[in-house]
C-alpha cells in the first residue's frame, strides 16, 4: 500500500511539545510534512493573514521530515502547505493539527487555533483532525494518548470522514486511571464568562487581561464535557456550514417584511 | 416602550464609513453604545485575544453616542462591552456589527471578523446581527441599504432570533436597479483557491501576498451567493453549534475501535 501523506500543522507554535509528539506518531503511518506557525496562536479562531504579508522559512527541528515555519495563522498555514509547497502536487491524505496544550471542547471550538487548521484542510475535502489535550502545561505529557492518537489516525484513514467535516478531537490529561475509550459527541453547551483584570501601566494608562471561567450548562452525557470529565477521549465531528438549517422556515414564516 | 440598548461593533475598525453608516441608522432606533477595533480587523475570524493585554479608550468620533475603541478583535470587543463596560448593567437587546466593506457571503463567515462579533452576541443570548455590502471600496456608497439595516434591525428587536443564533446579512453592492427584497437563505457550498504571489525583500529574502479566488459549486436558488448574484439581501442564520450532528451516527456504526 502506498505511504498516505500526511500534514501537519497546530497553533501553539512549530517548537511546541504537542507537536513534535503528533509527528513522531505521524512518522510511523506515513510520510509527514509539517507546515506550522512560528509563534504561539492560541485563539486565533479562524483567522487568517489579509493586507499583511506572510513568511515561509524552512524548518530543520524534526528529525527526517520536510518542514516550514510560517509568519500566519493556523488557517494560513494550510493554505500555504496546499497551494504553495504542495501546488500541483500530491496533496495530502490527511490532516491533523496539534496535539493542543490545553482544552478545545464545547464553545473552544470556535475560537481554537488547532480546529482553523483541521477545518481548513475539511473546507478542501481532506480528512482532517484536530488533536487537543486537556492539559495546558508547557511540559505536559503526551505519553498516554500517543497510542490513541495512532488508532483514530489510522480509522480516519481507512473510512475517511462524512464530506464537509473535520474532527474535534480532546484527550483527558494524564491521571492513574487510564482512558475508558472513545467517545461520539455533540458539542457541550457551555460558555466562557470573561472577567476583566485591570491594571495600570507604568506611564499610569490601564490597560487589561483576559481572564474567563467557564461555565457548562449541559446535563447531557453525549457531549463532549462529559466525555472528558469522565475520563473518555472526545469526538465531536464538526462542519464548516455555519448555516442554522431549522432556523430557516421560523424566520420566512415569522418575519412580516419579507411579504 | 422603552429604547432598546444597541450595542455597535464592526471588523473594519471604528474609523470606518460602513460603521458610521451603522451608527447612524441605529441612533433612530435606540440607545447606542459603540465598542469597536481600534485598527483593521479584516480576516480575523473568531479570534480573542490571549497571552497579550488589550487596551480601551474611549472615543469621541460618533456625535452623542457613547463609544470605545479597543486594541483587540471584534470578538473582544463584545467580551469587553458586557462583561467591562456594561458590567453590572443592563445588557444590550441587540448587537449589531459592520456594515463590513465586502461581502461575507457563503464560507467568508467563517474568516468574518463581522461575524464574529454577532456570534458572541448570539452565545451570550442576544439577538445579534452582522451586515455587510458587497463592495470592498474605503469610500462604498452604503445609502441604498439604510432602510433595509433599519427593517431588519427592528424586525429582529419584535420577533427576537432562534436560540443560538445570529444573522449573517449582506447587500449587493449599489446598481442601477433597486434591491428586489429579503430572502431567508443557507450558506452557499464554495471556497477560495488561494494564489500565493512570492516577491522578494530589499535584502533577497522572499515574502508571499495571499490573493484568492472564489469558486461557487453551489447550482441552487437558496442560498447566499445566489441571492447576492440576483440583487436580493440575503439572510444566512447562523449557529455557534459546529456539531455535524448526522454525521455521529455514522462514526458510531462505521468505527470499528469504538467496539
Amino acid at each position: 500500500m502506498k505511504k498516505p501523506l500526511i500534514l501537519v500543522s497546530n497553533d501553539d507554535g512549530i517548537t511546541a511539545k504537542g507537536i513534535l509528539t503528533l509527528v513522531n506518531v505521524m512518522k510511523q503511518l506515513g510520510n509527514v510534512l509539517v507546515v506550522a506557525p512560528n509563534s504561539p496562536q492560541s485563539g486565533k479562531g479562524h483567522a487568517i493573514t489579509v493586507g499583511e504579508t506572510l513568511r515561509l522559512t524552512e524548518s530543520f527541528i524534526f528529525e527526517e521530515v520536510k518542514a516550514y515555519e510560517c509568519s500566519g495563522t493556523p488557517a494560513d498555514c494550510v493554505k500555504m502547505a496546499r497551494h504553495f509547497v504542495l501546488k500541483d502536487k500530491p496533496q495530502p491524505d490527511v490532516v491533523v493539527s496539534g496535539v493542543n496544550h490545553g482544552s478545545n471542547t464545547s464553545i473552544s471550538v470556535l475560537y481554537s487555533g488547532t480546529m482553523s487548521a483541521a477545518i481548513e484542510g475539511a473546507i478542501e475535502g481532506t480528512p482532517a483532525i484536530g488533536f487537543s489535550l486537556c492539559d495546558y502545561s508547557h511540559d505536559a505529557d503526551f505519553s498516554h494518548i500517543e497510542e490513541y492518537i495512532k488508532k483514530i489516525t489510522l480509522q480516519v484513514l481507512k473510512k475517511s470522514l462524512p464530506k464537509g467535516t473535520a474532527l474535534n478531537v480532546n484527550f483527558p490529561p494524564k491521571q492513574k486511571e487510564t482512558i475508558k475509550g472513545i467517545r461520539i459527541c455533540r458539542q457541550a453547551n457551555a460558555k466562557w464568562v470573561e472577567e476583566f483584570d485591570q491594571r495600570f501601566d507604568p506611564n499610569g494608562r490601564n490597560y487589561f487581561w483576559m481572564t474567563g471561567n467557564f461555565v457548562n450548562f449541559d446535563k447531557g452525557e453525549d457531549n463532549d464535557e462529559w466525555a472528558i470529565a469522565n475520563n473518555y477521549v472526545s469526538v465531536v465531528p464538526c462542519q464548516f456550514d455555519l448555516t442554522a438549517h431549522s432556523a430557516i422556515s421560523v424566520l420566512n414564516e415569522e418575519w412580516e417584511i419579507l411579504k
